[in-house]
C-alpha cells in the first residue's frame, strides 16, 4: 500500500511535485480542493500525511496555512523546498504562432509577465483557479489556440509539450512546504522546531520572548505574526528555530518562554531541510 | 481649493470613509484603480496625499502596500483606524423577500457569512471587485433582486437603503490606514515612527536589531517581515515604534540600528492615532 499524501490543487500542482521531492515517487497523491480539506483528511485518518506551502521567496507567507496549523491539532514532521520553475506548455503539435491566450493561476501569470510580453506581445492572459488546472483544461477542451503555465509534472500528467522551459522572470522563486501528520516525531540529526505563541500586550514583550533563544545561542530562522481574532492589534507569533524540543537547551528555552507567554504550542520538531 | 486625497476603490470605499475620518469632510477624494496608482499620483503631485490600508484586525497585513512604501520615496505623515461596519443595502423600495443574490468583495462576503446564512439561507453570493463597486453596480443596473454589502458612505453616495445595519459577524473588525505625502513632517505630541531595514543573515541579527529599542525603553507596536527579492529566505523588516525620529533617544536608537543593518530607511514620524 502506497502512503497517501494530501495536497491542494489538481494533479500536477507544485504541491504534488514537492511531495514527490520529499517522499520519492512511490506515494499516492490525494488532490484536495482547499487547504482546510488537507487538514481534515489528515485529522480523520483518510491520509497519512499532508503537504502545505507556507512561504514563497517572492510572494511571502501563505497566512491561511499558519491559521490552520493553529486551528487543527496536527504536528509538523518535515519540510521541503521546491524551486518553482514555470513551463509554458501546449497540446502536442500546436505552434507558437497559434497561441492567442495564455492560461494560469494569476500568480503564475504575474511571475512570467516579462517573458509573456517579450515572446507573445499580443496574447490574452486568462486567469484560472490553478496552474495545473489550466493545463488540465487545455487537455480536456482540446484547446489548440492556447498555452498554459504550469509545472513540469503537469506537462507529464496531461501529456503537453513544453515550448518554453523555465519561463519565469525571476529564477530565485522557491516555495517552502511543511509535511503534517497526526503523530509528532523525534527527529535525529540537525532539526528545526516550529512554535506559536501569544503574549499580553506589554512593552518589550516580543523582545523578552526572543531573548530566551538569544541567551542560549539558539538561531531563529523565521518569525511571522498573525492577528489574534477579537483582540485588536494583538498577535500570534509563529517562530522557527534550529534545534529539537527534545534537546535540553531548546527544552529549557521553551520552559523559559512559557513564563512570558499567555499561550504556547509546539507545532513540531523535524529534520532541517531548508 | 479642497485638498485632494487619493484612495483605492470606487467612491464610497472604506478607504474614502477613513480619509474623511482623518481629514474631515472638506476634501476632494480621488478614486484610484490600484494601490500603485495612489503612489504614482502622490509622487507626481497630482494629489497632495494618499491613504492606504496596511493592516486589518481580522485578516492581517496588506503586504502589497508595504512593498510599495519601500519602492516609492514618499513619507508617512499620519495614521487612522476605521471600524469596518458592513451594511446590507438595497435600492429604495426593495423588500428582503425579493433578494436573490448578495454582491460584495469576497472579503465582505466572508466577513458577513454567518449573517447571510441566518437571514438569507438560499441566497446566491456574487463576488465583485470592490464593496462600494457592488453598490454602484446595483444602482447603475437598477437591480431589484439583489443586495450589496458595503460602507454606510457607499449607501449615501449611491442612495441605497440599509436594511441590515452592522451586518458583519465580528464587530472587532478594524483597519489601520496610513497617510502618505511627498514631504516628511515633524510631529508634535505623542508620535509613532515607521522604519524598514534589512540585515545580513547572521544568527541573532533580528534580536540585536530589536535590542537597540529595548535598551532605550522604546515600545515597538508592530513588526512585519517581507521577502527580500532575489535573496532566498532573507527579509525586509518593517517596524513601528512609539516616538519621533526627532527625539534624541529615538535618534540614538536609529543610529545604533544603522550599525547592525545593511539597509535602513525611516518611512516617517507622525502623530500617534492607534
Amino acid at each position: 500500500m502506497l502512503q497517501k499524501v494530501a495536497f491542494q490543487g489538481e494533479r500536477g500542482a507544485y504541491s504534488e511535485a514537492a511531495a514527490v521531492e520529499y517522499f520519492g515517487p512511490n506515494i499516492e497523491p490525494v488532490p484536495c480542493e482547499s487547504f482546510e480539506d488537507i487538514f481534515e483528511r489528515v485529522t480523520s485518518g483518510q491520509v497519512e500525511s499532508g503537504i502545505i506551502p507556507v512561504e514563497n521567496s517572492l510572494a511571502g507567507s501563505i497566512h491561511r496555512n499558519y491559521d490552520l496549523l493553529l486551528r487543527y491539532n496536527l504536528s509538523i514532521v518535515g519540510e521541503v523546498q521546491l524551486r518553482i520553475a514555470h513551463q509554458l506548455m501546449v497540446l502536442p503539435g500546436v505552434k507558437a504562432e497559434q497561441i492567442k491566450r495564455i492560461c494560469s493561476h494569476p500568480q503564475g501569470l504575474a511571475q512570467c509577465e516579462g517573458s509573456i510580453t517579450r515572446h507573445f506581445p499580443h496574447v490574452e492572459r486568462v486567469s484560472a483557479y490553478d496552474t495545473a488546472g489550466s493545463a488540465k483544461m487545455l487537455r480536456e477542451e482540446a484547446m489548440t489556440n492556447a498555452a498554459a503555465i504550469a509545472s513540469r509534472r503537469a506537462a507529464e500528467i496531461y501529456k503537453m509539450d513544453i515550448i518554453h522551459p523555465d519561463f519565469e522572470d525571476n529564477p530565485e522563486n522557491y516555495t517552502r512546504f511543511l509535511i503534517i501528520s497526526r503523530e509528532a516525531i523525534e527527529p535525529e540529526g540537525e532539526a528545526k522546531t516550529s512554535i506559536v505563541y501569544a503574549m499580553d500586550n506589554a512593552p518589550g514583550a516580543l523582545f523578552k520572548s526572543m531573548a530566551v533563544f538569544a541567551l542560549r545561542d539558539i538561531d531563529l530562522t523565521k518569525i511571522e505574526s498573525r492577528p489574534l481574532q477579537g483582540k485588536r492589534w494583538q498577535y500570534f507569533f509563529y517562530l522557527d528555530f534550529i534545534g529539537s524540543q527534545h534537546q535540553s537547551h531548546c527544552h529549557n528555552a521553551l520552559n523559559n518562554l512559557q513564563e512570558t507567554t499567555s499561550y504556547l504550542r509546539v507545532l513540531g520538531s523535524y529534520p532541517r531541510n531548508v
